[in-house]
């Protein structure tokens, strides 16, 4: 199944010629979710050859613009496009006001429903699911509320070894029981340990959005072990004072955070303009961190499974 | 003095890779001005080596979202780029309550005052007026209260022919005189006519944007005689009952306009996604008027000084 990252947009509040600002979309086995909505996302999805019409739901992580005015104008172009489904919005509080002047001055006709689940930021917990995601809101340190979001595989459903089947000579309801995580009782009064005969195809992956925030050790511990992580680096490691009053990281934080968290790999993004070499920001946090990448535009990250 | 049309974007509704939504900005002797604000203008803007904070007002034909959802991205930026001065927005009602609500959930302390003038769509009169400029509303056709905009440069004042100057030996209050329009009275006792010593340096010019809107014949006559006109052409001839439908223009209305406003030259935007190949829509209006061009992103339209 696939499990993939495509960054639409890593560039911070100040509009820049060749950035745009956070979004991306979340690819688990053709689910698509749209992680932030900076001015521009509707363009940039057309762009990456991504169908705004595929989108299962939109995740903001904040309302600050640079992080949800391309949400109005894609809610606008999916209605002219001809949706006629819901469109699932996680976003805080007052989301849902906002959403409702805007559908009366601009949307009045929409021809679906936008729903909004109000996300509450200082909790951790799961906010959407289905048979095989999880996607937990993750409490960050911002200068409004603002919630990161952990997108959690679920855990693959057990294999049975076809080698032990034959082995033992097992029947479907046995098959069936193995597959539920029992032990097998077998006719001559053996009873074969589950772990001996099943196996999972490979372990459940993540990924975990962090943006915009302060360095927060506790969000690293909750997003524990995730296999890919994307944390703002906003600024410069020589700017830690500014970073911390303005709620936001420097590479360095970042950096630590995804060695708190035992990432498998740092991507980082949201760089403010005054950056024109993002090179030297990808260094810096590798001084810490060594699997940090930058979050390019258009690029596609993937995390395989492990098997 | 410059007098020029900067093309930002020229897509109508529905987002495309490579075209960005309505906007235009008319520079007249250093002094900009926006006309229209599609989603993603700030970055247009930039990309076109113009300074947002050098913009003097903005003008909205229409309460569409392709039309305006840029503009609130770019009143945050401009208060992030440390504006202090107001920003004049000409735009039709309701736009102050949607300017109010945006300002509560996104800019509540904005650092600069956004000044709302409110445009009646229905009305053809000068809406700005400064030493030289005036910008006239049209009232145009569509779905939604639109108006155009015409801007006029003032006629310039006259200057005395310096031949005459030394041929009558014209002391400096005459010259004073005639620049007023006066005729010369000299010691001798002849009168010099006003139109034997003075001439325009050039001829007052103007530019009209037309869109978004269905073939008015009205609006035309309204702008007769301007130099440059923009009018919208979102559909191909063909479409012409599909076009008034939507309160639109095909290609050889806008040419038709553009005979009817016995205009010097007509630029063509606001297309149809569904069209990949503008040349063929400018060559439908080039059969009914032929100094047609296509307007195209990043183009400079300059409307040259005529003596």
């Amino acid at each position: 199944m696939a499990f993939s990252v495509t960054i639409l947009g890593n560039a911070s509040a100040k509009p820049t010629p060749t950035h745009h600002p956070s979004a991306q979309v979340v690819n688990l086995n053709e689910q698509y979710y749209l992680v932030d909505a900076g001015e521009g996302v509707q363009q940039q999805l057309i762009r990456r050859g991504i169908n705004p019409l595929r989108l299962r739901a939109v995740f903001i992580s904040h309302l600050h613009g640079d992080h949800c005015f391309g949400l109005f104008p894609l809610i606008s172009t999916l209605g002219l496009m001809g949706k006629r489904t819901p469109l699932d919005v996680y976003a805080p509080a007052p989301f849902g006001e906002i959403l409702d002047y805007h559908l009366r001055y601009f949307d009045s006709e929409l021809p679906y429903e936008v729903k909004w689940h109000e996300v509450r930021t200082t909790e951790h917990r799961i906010i959407m699911e289905n048979s095989t995601l999880e996607v937990w809101s993750v409490p960050l340190r911002h200068r409004v509320p603002t919630a990161g979001y952990h997108f959690r595989e679920k855990q693959p459903g057990l294999n049975v070894d076809k080698w032990k089947i034959e082995h033992y000579g097992l029947s479907i309801a046995q098959i069936v029981a193995a597959k539920r995580g029992e032990d097998i009782y077998l006719e001559d009064g053996r009873i074969v340990p589950n772990a001996e005969i099943t196996y999972r195809p490979y372990e459940a992956r993540s990924y975990a959005y962090l943006s915009d925030t302060a360095y927060s050790a506790k969000a690293a511990e909750r997003v524990k072990g995730v296999d890919l992580l994307y944390h703002e680096a906003t600024y410069a490691m020589s700017e830690e004072q500014w970073a911390k009053g303005r709620g936001h990281s420097t590479t360095t934080e970042a950096a630590r955070a995804a060695v708190k968290a035992e990432a498998g790999r740092l991507i980082i993004g949201h760089f403010s303009s005054r950056y024109k070499n993002h090179d030297a920001l990808v260094e810096e946090c590798r001084t810490i961190f060594s699997n940090t990448h930058l979050a390019t535009e258009g690029e596609v990250f993937t995390i395989e499974e492990q098997r």
